[in-house]
């Protein structure tokens, strides 16, 4: 299935189903990108089950891909490997008609987001996530960027994908840790903005779990309809958008603090929104039974909703304060008022650290 | 004087004058920015003579600034400097409400316009232009990047200012080689667009080269305007903006062929105006006298017209060939059908390199 999200000139179409690997060519050559010199962007876990697929589909349309291979983890999003990337752009000549693919994770994403984004000050992104995380979120939406030393996406840029397809059939390949942690962020959308998506998910959850495809489907493209009704109303995170970044202050504390080592992004993201809840409790009236049973789904889906002992270091209180949303002394902390709305509400640092781990009654 | 540049949502107003340093704190709180955090980035001959100032004017309005001096010259144009003043930015904990004050030349204006533009996404950013070349030309308009090695701004983003102060006191420090390379690009504007421009040129000759104060601030403002003009009308460089580059083509890769180390940009671009002169005789119809016109007046601010012996290197060819509006085998190449009118037509490599010196006769 196939819907546009409407930012106007950038809008762009996303398709979501099975087996659209092979047919990435056309579906670019039917988005207007001119079949040219352009580049495959992937890790190389990736690259090795799909890289060649891919570049199949693509040569029996006309784009000739060079294929630029980066080594697979959150240490490749940093400026050593931009530079890499940029180099082979313009070895490959690369130009202002070029189109950049991006085929993978949320790194493979951002980082080859960010290089189409700043190459030539900007040439044709497509997005073709392989993982849970980057098919639900990152894939769609126009945030890339890179890693400055322990600051997650720290340098970025707003820079929409001129097409997003996502091919359920890459998740079948998922260590089950990879998959786990993607439905962190579809269980965001049903707490932020649709407690129905909830209900469905607490109905479905075994055969999600066991990665049915048609289920796979309606997941993702249920996630990436959330995500693109919120962006395009506010694509540049002035306002409703901030909503999205429910469970991440905490959550991207917590992986700052613990080195990008122990938590993947989605199993920190859960913890951040289980605490989220908490203090949603405490400040925006939102109903002990509702967090508790936002924690239940979490938990159910194999992620864990508490702070580890320990969690308050000083790395943590850094990462803190190093937050995007940080407006001088205070944090645009985004809580529930009840499951499926949001709202944003300044706290204090102290508020967020002392409300993180209360308990719920 | 003061004129807004038009672009919908991202209008930002110019201010032109004498004495506007002292002034800086002021017009920044009346653009609406926030007096808050913040970082004036310089370089360490320009910070010498004027940070001073500008501190205190933010300081008066509220503003507290962190001092980001980099080395002078285009080699600071490159990621390890990059990455230096991001890292400033986060030790002086920016947040998505601060602004960078850009004070200096085209370097400082490019690189400093670029971190502002990737830092946390972007944050507000204010160009104070002091070099001649930046205050005609690159102060407005957004574009903003860093080298690639021997790639001349092959990374970057279109970005617009919030703000542009133009201080033409500033342009009594120049030297004298500094000034004259940006007269260049003043010639430009009324070769593309305002012959009328070139007769004010001819005729206010000497005043400009004693750098009379109100004849720079009426060169400068027609400059901007000129550029304003077409810039609101294309921002991303997808039509129109085209004939901005102007002499540009060549220029390039004249300076990039000679690892920017002979000819000042404006130097460069006065020896690619004169030879797309010759090459709109021949492809576009422009009068011979037409273009030795244009070639005396360059001649008479003190730059040059001919390429140098041995232009045609390997280099030249292969930065002929990185060259951004390149579109495969040809170029999108600026030429004058008359003098005041610029407009397109792709050139082969071949046609380009035949026509760059042929005699005018």
């Amino acid at each position: 299935m196939e819907f546009v999200v409407d930012l106007g000139r950038s809008s762009y179409q996303v398709t979501v189903g099975c087996g659209l690997l092979t047919a990435i060519g056309r579906l670019a050559r039917d988005a207007g990108l001119s079949p040219n010199r352009c580049a495959l962007v992937t890790d190389a876990n990736v690259g090795r089950l799909y890289a060649d697929v891919v570049l199949q589909s693509l040569r029996r349309e006309g784009f000739d891909a060079a294929l630029i291979e980066i080594a697979p983890g959150e240490p490749s999003k940093s400026f050593p490997v931009l530079q890499t990337i940029y180099q082979r752009l313009a070895d490959a000549e690369l130009d202002r008609e070029s189109t950049v693919f991006a085929l993978g994770g949320g790194v493979v994403g951002d980082l080859a987001g960010f290089a189409a984004a700043t190459y030539l000050r900007g040439i044709a992104l497509v997005q073709v996530p392989t993982s849970m995380i980057a098919q639900v979120d990152s894939a769609l939406g126009g945030k890339t960027g890179v890693n400055l030393k322990d600051a997650k996406n720290l340098i970025g840029a707003f820079y929409q994908p001129r097409l997003v397809i996502a091919d359920v059939d890459t998740l079948e390949s998922l260590p089950e840790r990879e998959f786990r942690e993607g439905l962190a962020e579809v269980i965001k959308y049903g707490a932020i903005m649709d407690e129905g998506f909830l209900d469905w998910l607490e109905r479905e959850m075994q055969l999600i779990l066991e990665r049915h495809p048609e289920r796979l489907v309606s997941m993702v493209e249920r996630s990436l309809r959330h995500k693109a009704a919120v962006v395009s109303r506010d694509e540049r995170e002035e306002g409703l958008r901030k909503i999205l970044n429910f469970g991440h202050t905490l959550g991207h504390a917590l992986e700052a603090s613990t080195s990008y080592g122990n938590y993947l992004h989605g199993e920190a993201v859960a913890i951040g929104m289980a605490s989220a809840a908490r203090l949603s409790t405490k400040y925006q009236g939102l109903k002990v039974e509702e967090a508790e049973r936002l924690c239940q789904l979490l938990e159910a889906m194999g992620l864990m909703t508490v702070l580890p002992p320990g969690w308050l270091s000083t790395e943590f209180i850094r990462a803190l304060r190093l937050d995007k949303k940080r407006r001088g002394d205070k944090v645009e902390f985004v809580l529930l008022d009840r499951l499926g709305h949001a709202v944003t509400h300044k706290l204090t640092f102290d508020q967020i650290i002392a409300g993180a781990e209360a308990p719920l009654n």
